[in-house]
């Protein structure tokens, strides 16, 4: 007897939920959690449902895709550690928050990898035995660069998660395209106020009196993919950028580290350039 | 075609979506929203849903109670504005807040009177066309002024809450039953901490860094009913607590207005002297 | 004795404080408070000082010219009410915020009258005993219109501060210019994020995780003037565009109160487009 | 030329600010930043300066002295990295907070040891090049066991501050008088509810919609000790103590860290049980 993660998106119509629960229902599962959302404007219904029960992950897709409307979006999900890869340039903090967890033992994940195009953060990564990899960017166009990032992540099976951490280099369409949806990234800025480079400073200039950060799925319009999670704090006149700066970090990580739990506990449906998070 | 709203509490057990759904189905319902929480400690499974259709309340109530658990909690809710009377003593923000939100439509509710120990606020409570009750507390002890209050209340009929914006007298348990779970309090700090009489002074002794407001029903235990709401506000030193006062009062009608809102849409269940709020 | 509020901005020198602090003492006064601020790059010096004493006032801003560099600000202030005009177009919100604090003696202004384009608040504010004055702008041209309020805001004589609670049109530099860092706005989004119309529709759009309100003193480029006070609550999927709609207001009417009560206190300086708030 | 730290408290009297800006200007030194609070009801009067320029701290604080009421609080610091111990027991997050901010270079610290109570966290403090002292309190009572801590910090000198990073157990007066206003110690709850053993478990009880945690110097009264920092989150009835428990974590850890930057950076003032933060 185990618990499974049942995520179902689909057209609207009558019934759906009775339908559903119907399939729960005969294949003698209890229904430990359920959330359902239905979006009026695009006329879609969404639904998160933790069952128990001794089941077949695919027969129970088989009879849920027999009652769902065509195209419908089913996946049944044993939980087990999902496998990330970490990229990050050379800042500790959103990537400490992230080993520190892992370290703790509260992180659903396998890290197979933390890749950087600087070696600056080898010594403190392999401390927590967790392989790094420099991929240095210099000498090479973005274009190369990122053609050996790709070949080295290739060398990795089953990624189900690249995480952000401060990767502060603007990936090419081709490398979102290979891992859609699957990209988180960490942006220091409360979004879409002060997409792009430097953000605290674009944030002190204009005197705001909170600053934020923003985890969002990454797509090709830089800064611009959905967004999972969004926190801010209050600043004053007596922050310089460089405290914006600092005060910051603590913001990013622990946004960073939601978004990731949400992933990893499969929460997020992505449609629309938008979240539902369950 | 209406929408209406259906709240099932029941004692869990496998398949109680299943066959809530199955009768909405039957009916020709469609689920415009569903929420559902299992509460494992106590086996209690909780459920609000708004459905749309053409329906028979008592019908439909009576389609339910076939299906679910005997002693199951199960109401059939036509969205229509329910009937508050407000009580105060003397401050005027969280009534004010009350009073605008209804002047300007926002509240679902039909605001049968404000009563109070004091005509402090009679000038004001009347530019609103409401009826303003002063029952003065000088002279009686309380079993006789709750009386009064207790009396005039009989004068009403179908009272769904009895909202206390800052009404500063204890209720006793007479009166409290004769409410139950449909007396809405704000308490002027982040219960339970500083329980009781002047809880900005009690919190500027402690020191603390955060002040904050509790609604909560009322029970026969002072300050310890089941909470619906909090909210806080940073403070530091420089506050005395005069001056937490002051700005504790933009938390308590912020809190308690939230707190109404939720009640007047049929958001709250109360159990265990908790609430589950969809 | 009495006390005065004491502001000064100055290019920072050494000494400053030395200076200031020995025209208080020459002069008997007792520091209440005091708060300074050195924005370093721009060179500038800020302070404000509550001083107890028996003073004449024009005698101390004399005392401090004397001290101070040339060009200094000085402004020594005995506090009382300031008279403030509110502009708002249909929206009860903000403004009503505004009338219940005013009515509970909670606000140091008299208000000399609300002024809209619409008379739809009319009988909400004229039951506080405030003028409401209706200048239409059907039929006239954004220039006709605002020289009709112009006109009839110069009938009133000292006029502080000028409250947008929600005033729907766009200023002209003509009207911006005659109320030069007296005009405070509350602009429904965190800024700058959403600038412009619908804010909401934006944001919902965008798919964040978080809306927010922002108060600022008008200058002639939309949504970009100096910033006084910004606060944020969270959304979720579920949150339609009318939904954080409801829920903005709340924020709203919280922000433009904050900034207005900071602004009748004397303790906003505005320089370099942003503000020091003491 | 260098920056220095003055931190004054005194019993409040005209002329303070004057006389010592007057010993400021007369050592030629110019003030960075400058903060100032009069608690009127214990009449105390607290500031703190930063001042740049070149001085010797002696006879600074002599100058100090001279002008200054007898028995006045004075400290002329050079900031330099403060010397701490962490004490922590068997949970990662806080300590590993803290631990990964010393390598990220960005705490004016230096790490002597982490003191445990287990050797759980040995191998993952020790990745960090820390010592690691392992001190059980099997087969001892309280007294002998923190006779043997005590005995322990002895052999370090100069310790400015202990930080208790989730250390379990409960201090005794002999420690904590060793220790004076230098003991920090993160209590997982919003103090003062829920003090004493598993506060999540209390807060679970009492159905708060609203969890903290609170960093405060500890003195002789069990999580009654002034308090420096506090920090919330919303929770739902969805949240078992357990969830809360987690969740908390990422507050502990934030509060903490915060409230041990404010001590390395002298902004703490502790009087009356309380502290004011600068």
């Amino acid at each position: 007897m185990s618990q499974y993660r049942v995520l179902i998106d689909a057209y609207d119509e009558k019934g759906l939920v009775h339908k559903i629960s119907s399939v729960f229902y005969n294949n003698d599962l209890n229904i430990l959690s359920n959330n359902e959302f239905v979006d009026k404007e695009n006329n879609k219904f969404f639904m998160r449902s933790v069952v128990d029960g001794d089941i077949d992950l695919k027969s129970l897709k088989k009879s849920l895709e027999e009652v769902l409307p065509k195209k419908s979006g089913i996946e049944v999900i044993a939980p087990k550690k999902k496998n990330i890869i970490i990229m990050a340039t050379k800042e500790m903090h959103a990537l400490g928050d992230i080993l520190v967890r892992h370290e703790a033992g509260e992180l659903e994940a396998n890290i197979l990898a933390v890749v950087s195009n600087y070696s600056d953060l080898e010594s403190f990564v392999t401390k927590f035995n967790i392989p790094y990899i420099a991929i240095s960017h210099v000498g090479l166009d973005r274009s190369e660069h990122e053609a050996k990032i790709l070949e080295c992540l290739a060398g990795f099976k089953d990624i189900d998660y690249v995480v952000l951490a401060k990767y502060m280099r603007i990936l090419t369409p081709r490398f979102v395209e290979a891992y859609e949806n699957k990209i988180i990234n960490i942006h220091h800025s409360f979004l879409p106020a002060f997409i792009g480079a430097n953000p605290y400073k674009q944030a002190y200039d204009r005197g705001v009196k909170i600053i934020g950060a923003t985890s969002h799925f990454v797509n090709n319009n830089l800064d611009e993919g959905p967004i999972i999670s969004q926190e801010v704090i209050h600043v004053d006149h007596a922050y310089g950028w460089r405290d914006m700066q600092r005060s910051g970090k603590d913001v990013e990580k622990v946004v960073l580290s939601r978004a990731l739990k949400l992933a990893l506990e499969d929460r997020i449906f992505v449609y629309a350039n938008k979240t539902v998070i369950f």
